[in-house]
């Protein structure tokens, strides 16, 4: 039996499940380009990833160095190893809906 | 590019997405049945089950022949539908983050 409870309840909601997938797609996403490629608003995006790292699965990076700051956003190791649990599970119910 | 506003918030949520894979791995179930796969509440199955319902996903059948009525829930034809195309979204996630 599948254990749905496994479920991460952060991730689980559907915005922050694509923020999740697309930061573990690849490192450094820029909030504009999150925003871009997920099509969210400024305050919807900020909230989730405020979330996010609430949770302690995503965190942020400022680099001032150059002539515009630029923020970018990345898993945390526990926010690695919490996707890869809620793919897991996610993995189970394909297997369980595909026999 | 995954469509995640393509994840149905009916089925998404996390009870009624047990509910469904329950009812898409064989037809029939029983309340009782289902009640002790999922550990839930009367109050909270019902809840669950009625939304599936209106939403058109899953039917009762009660049968009054025996000793005792029976109910029983089964997937509808456009829930079958609905569950297939929430699965596939599924494992294009599972897929993009299995690199």
């Amino acid at each position: 039996m599948i254990d749905f409870d496994q479920l991460d309840k952060v991730i689980h909601e559907k915005a922050r499940l694509s923020i999740m997938t697309l930061l573990a797609g690849h490192d450094d996403w820029s909030f504009q380009d999150l925003k871009s490629e997920l099509g969210m608003s400024d305050g919807n995006l900020i909230t989730h990833l405020r979330i996010l790292a609430g949770a302690g699965f995503v965190e942020e990076e400022r680099d001032d160095s150059g002539s515009r700051p630029r923020t970018t956003y990345k898993l945390t190791k526990p926010g690695r190893k919490a996707f890869k649990e809620y793919i897991d599970v996610l993995e189970a119910i394909v297997r369980a809906a595909k026999p």
